[in-house]
């Protein structure tokens, strides 16, 4: 599954017969050696070198700037220290790259400085957690510069005068290796990105000092028993498929300390075969961390800043390993999305080879992404139908809780199309690095409103969060993915989960189909609740977009409205709508950029519709706005939400060409059977898609008969065109 | 000022020795001739070479489909008849452009069905307005087809038959020309530009049948006096800088029919000198029009559809028509932008050009277009500052009110910078043929809301919208300019107007001024109102983005919020939070993309301010949701409202790196002295930016002593930097 290719072979060989030679953590001797050989430089990496000499030459006019550390995240000084890591860094490879001695010279100065300040350090003024720095207000982001700055010092340590490599060492790495490791104990054995990226900082820092009593260490955990570090942080913290238990936000997060260590490792150790290790885990965990994208943006699930996607340095990091580890084109595309590449060997390999116009389409495919170290704790599935980035992607999250930074929102979708997210997940409540926003730090709504189950696109009992919002509670519990199947113009996913509530289960199966009648693919949702008491049943559905069309009748709330419930996220949404109780269905069009999408609901108890909008007891307008379609079965035992997306139509008011701006769906029909039930999509255009859905999936044989028709079929489900 | 260049002087030699050839509208005999001579075609070329073969060959396959005229806007009828006038004149070229007879046979079956249906054809059923059509519910639409297919016709008439050539003209075009003229007078001699349309359809049909008469209505009207018709057209609507009194939404619409019947009358009548007429007003009309965007997007003043921009197809044939007036090199690099040309030999020679490298950027620069046609009623003014075609802009509406489809916002502003839309104008409530949302009109919220002064960035007085909200009472009264100034690093613009309001006296002095301690430039910005009663003085502020902090005491709503008021637009407003009465001053920042704005508000009377926001009393959901700070004085004779917009710091959530996202002005002061203000802008760094602004902008010596320092300057204002 792995092959490894180019420079990484060459880096293998060499350091194997000269374990000592520096640099060798990410930039290796055998990488400068390629750029000496290249002569002029592709443009991906002209300007990477031109961006860090920039940084540099800057820095060497100001001349060196280190601060007392005294503000949390944002203020001046924390953010001086974040780019005095990347000062030191860019310096040490310039120096490598260019042999000028100027870039050595800062590097070193800047070093020293910080040694001389690094031994009084007390905690950080600011700290907050359990956690905390000495240069900044977290150890998290201590570990971040250590991680840097032992490249910069890796690059220049060989050529230093024995003084400045003692007092460098002694004063400043070595404690803070220490800091880090045997005082931080709590974050240092802990199995969650903040150990990895200790972990990294550490091991790195063994390698660049050569004490491999550090790398142990690192790799092994405090007690060198294997029960923490980076080995165990690999086999915990991913599934087999590669997906980080947190979500891609965090997963990317994490990602760049695993990437940079294990590169590390590799480069030194590498008779330790890291990437072999676990059937090649770190390569599946960078590409599903590629997958987890639409557009070039994460999948939002969970605490995530929606702004962050493929082109964060962590994956430019990735993506230069994954290639050098696979040779995979798809990747360069990657890399040209991202117009960035790192100042390495593996960088330089994807920049020539990008530069030679060897980039394919990367491809996004139809996936489940396992959850869980064994897989076995439900998962991420990524349906994807259509041709190139942009075919229409759901996303069904099916996945174990996430630790702390987990949603609350068990089965829940997010729907793309055409570019745009359509069925939306708000993200995380936060602006990042904001002073005046709570310092930047998750704000109160996150947890009010963000993490609670009804800001999401799935079902809410009684108004309360699934696990009772407690995140311990559903750390023990996930969905059971039934079914999972990709077949020619039909993908779907099933699954279920008994103790989102106590005595109540849920289960939701999904189809994504293919259908001439819509402008992309038709959306197919069966959400059944059963549960031991009557209760209060919603399902919202967010969407970005613009309402065209309803056809129920709603009081519209003109010159007061009131916000929808007391508590768990309620509290959030104003009502900007409510219709009276209906029978069984209802349907709402709304546009997203140039194309329509009609919502067709289906519901097996009465229902009362309302359209909501975040935005209610939100003091400081932390809350984005967002609307969204809200049904509620008031009291029942059990429901049954159909729900089918259309997408339809074109809105181009350039062109000032307006098509399909209506449904061209007739009519949802659901006709029970005695072991099944079919559903029937009847189009304007007289065509029908039925999909016969078996009770609980049961794999026998159905017959269903319809409209003097007669519906057979053996398995959990089947397709009907007619 | 008008160079002739390239193709259209070889034309106007040929068609003077040669006045009948045809084809000879808008492509020419020449440009058929330099095709042939192109051999292989640029890109921008062969794209639209093709995407016109792509539709005719469709058609062809299809056959024609020509539907009895039963829908309005949006409906199936109208887009077929729409999509028809497209492919008889795309394969008219077609025919032109390979020689292929079965591109003449299409179009020449497709008129055919046309003249066979058109005679019996009654006024169209779903005709609204006063000017009905047949074919489609407004003649408007009805002159827009004929200006197509008679290009078309013009492309293969040489070639019919006798019998089809008489067919079609005794059966078609002299029926549609004469129900265009005679049989609609009070379109036909409307100077509007309904009218221009009009005028464009019966005249270049004059120039393709041969027939004087038509072409000599065209142009004088239907009595030939030259009261109605296309020269008065030219002569009425624009101004003297080319600036058309609706603004430029619909200038780039009525800027088609100018264009390509000015192009008709250039080839056919050279003599004419058309493109001299009013010292080259067509050629200003069109870069007038390319200057009035920013991004690509035309300013959405008055009732505009914000989604229109440089990429229309009026633009594309003006980008063309003008490229072969002047050569000027910037045209190229909007045309690159626009990723589109014409199949005419203009649209050849910017394909070309283009291709070869020539493109330049595009003069976008700080200029008034003045309003009315003697450049006498109020102008817009364009202050931009900074570089490139996203340099910051801001647009002082201080034009008449453009008619039917004008906005009450006497001196309203919108400002971009950095790519945005800052401060933001609503536009119109409609969505373009969408039939659910009234079918493509006009919605009742664009009466309720859209047009009303609340709606905008501009003072109310006593909830009531300017000039009473009636649009005849405001044609009747524009705005007086009273500076328009660009200096190194300033730009100012002042304004007022003394009958928006019975009364009522609103004055508006916008600076832009060049700042180092600032992102982008900074906006200072005075507006003083003088009434003769006590009045309630409300000044809305629209922007687009996150609010990030405030240092007022509100009081939010968080569980219940109602409408601002009952009438006058403020029907729509929710509030969402409210101030106490607050002495003098005020700030706000937002988050706009990825950089910060602080709005500095200083106010001369006691004030409340107030969030709103759009969406009360919107039955339908057809407004979208936009938020605003109102400042609010209850009571007052006059008041000066001093504000100040600082862009500021820069936030990068993929780069996690947040800067400066704290306003850096410390105070805003402002000085009274006796003939003057002093506007006193201090930042943190201790440096302050100081404005003199002498009252009724008295151009005499004014001195005023402030903190120690005197300040001295003669003229209406002055910048001082210190």
């Amino acid at each position: 599954m792995i092959r490894i290719v180019g420079l990484v072979a060459a880096a293998l060989l060499a350091t194997t017969s000269c374990a000592s030679a520096q640099p060798n953590l990410i930039l290796t001797g055998e990488g400068v050696e390629a750029f000496r050989e290249a002569g002029a430089l592709p443009p991906l990496m002209q300007r990477a070198l031109d961006a860090a000499t920039r940084r540099v030459e800057a820095s060497i006019q100001a001349g060196p700037i280190v601060p007392e550390p005294v503000d949390p995240g944002g203020g001046y000084s924390h953010e001086r220290h974040k780019e005095n890591y990347k000062i030191i860094h860019d310096a040490g490879l310039l120096f490598q790259l260019t042999g000028e001695r100027r870039y050595l010279e800062h590097a070193e100065t800047y070093l020293l400085a910080y040694a001389d300040m690094y031994g009084d350090l007390p905690l950080h003024p600011e700290r907050r957690n359990q956690a905390p720095g000495r240069l900044f207000w977290q150890s998290l982001n201590e570990a971040v510069w250590l991680v840097y700055s032992i490249q910069g010092y890796d690059a220049i340590r060989a050529e230093l005068s024995d003084a400045s490599r003692d007092r460098i060492e002694a004063a400043l790495f070595r404690p803070m290796a220490e800091f880090l490791s045997t005082e931080s104990p709590q974050t240092f054995q802990r199995i969650h990105n903040h150990g990895t990226w200790a972990a990294a900082a550490v091991g790195m820092t063994g390698y660049a000092l050569d004490d491999p009593a550090l790398v142990e260490r690192a790799l092994f955990g405090l007690e060198l028993d294997g029960e923490a570090g980076f080995l165990a942080q690999l086999d915990q913290l991913f599934s087999p498929d590669g997906y980080y238990t947190e979500g891609p936000y965090y997963q990317r997060y994490a990602l760049m300390p695993f990437v940079l260590f294990g590169q590390a490792v590799q480069n030194n150790e590498p008779e330790r075969g890291i990437f072999e290790h676990r059937d090649g885990i770190l390569l599946e965990a960078i590409l599903s961390t590629i997958h987890q994208s639409y557009a070039g943006r994460f999948f939002p699930i969970n605490d995530a800043i929606r702004e962050k996607g493929l082109d964060t340095v962590e994956v430019v990091y990735g993506v230069a390993a994954a290639y050098s580890l696979t040779g995979d084109t798809g990747l360069l595309s990657i890399a040209d999305q991202q117009g960035a590449t790192v100042l390495t060997g593996d960088g330089l390999a994807v920049a020539t080879d990008l530069d030679a116009g060897m980039a394919s389409p990367f491809a996004f495919d139809t996936r489940l992404l396992r959850d869980g170290p064994d897989g076995n704790q439900g998962g991420l599935a990524i349906l994807r139908m259509g041709a190139g980035e942009l075919a229409q992607t759901l996303v069904a999250k099916h996945t174990g809780q996430g630790m702390g930074h987990g949603h609350f929102d068990k089965l829940s979708l997010i729907l793309y199309d055409g570019g745009q997210e359509i069925l939306t997940d708000y993200g995380a409540a936060r602006f990042l690095n904001v002073p005046s926003k709570d310092g930047g730090r998750y704000l109160p709504e996150n947890s009010s409103w963000a993490r609670q189950t009804i800001a999401h696109n799935t079902v809410v009992l009684n108004e309360t969060s699934h696990h009772g919002g407690d995140w311990r509670r559903a750390q023990e519990s996930w969905p059971s993915i039934a079914l999972f199947e990709q077949r020619d113009g039909v993908n779907v996913v099933s699954a279920s989960i008994s103790d989102a509530y106590p005595d109540a289960t849920l289960t939701r199966t999904t189809f994504q189909l293919q259908s001439e009648n819509t402008a992309s693919p038709l959306i197919l949702d069966v959400f059944d609740v059963v549960a031991d008491e009557p209760s209060q049943i919603d399902l919202p559905t967010y969407f970005a977009g613009q309402l065209t069309d309803f056809d129920i009748a709603f009081e519209r709330f003109g010159s007061q409205q009131t916000a929808l419930g007391a508590g768990n996220g309620y509290q959030h949404l104003w009502v900007e709508a409510q219709s009276e109780i209906a029978a069984d269905r209802a349907r709402f069009t709304w546009l997203t950029e140039n194309r329509f999408y009609t919502y067709h609901a289906l519901v097996s108890e009465p229902f009362e519709a309302r359209i909501v909008r975040t935005g209610a007891n939100d003091p400081d307008f932390n809350l984005r706005t967002q609307q969204g379609i809200l049904l509620r079965v008031p009291s029942a035992e059990s429901a049954r939400f159909i729900s089918v997306f259309e997408p339809h139509g074109r809105y181009d008011p350039a062109q000032e060409i307006t098509v399909a701006s209506e449904s061209g769906i007739d009519e949802i029909r659901s006709v029970e059977g005695e072991t099944a039930t079919l559903i029937q999509i009847v189009f304007n255009s007289g065509q029908r898609l039925s999909v016969g859905l078996a009770h609980d999936l049961h794999a026998g044989a159905h017959t269903i008969n319809a409209d003097g028709h007669r519906y057979e079929w053996t398995g959990a489900y089947n397709i009907f065109g007619e």
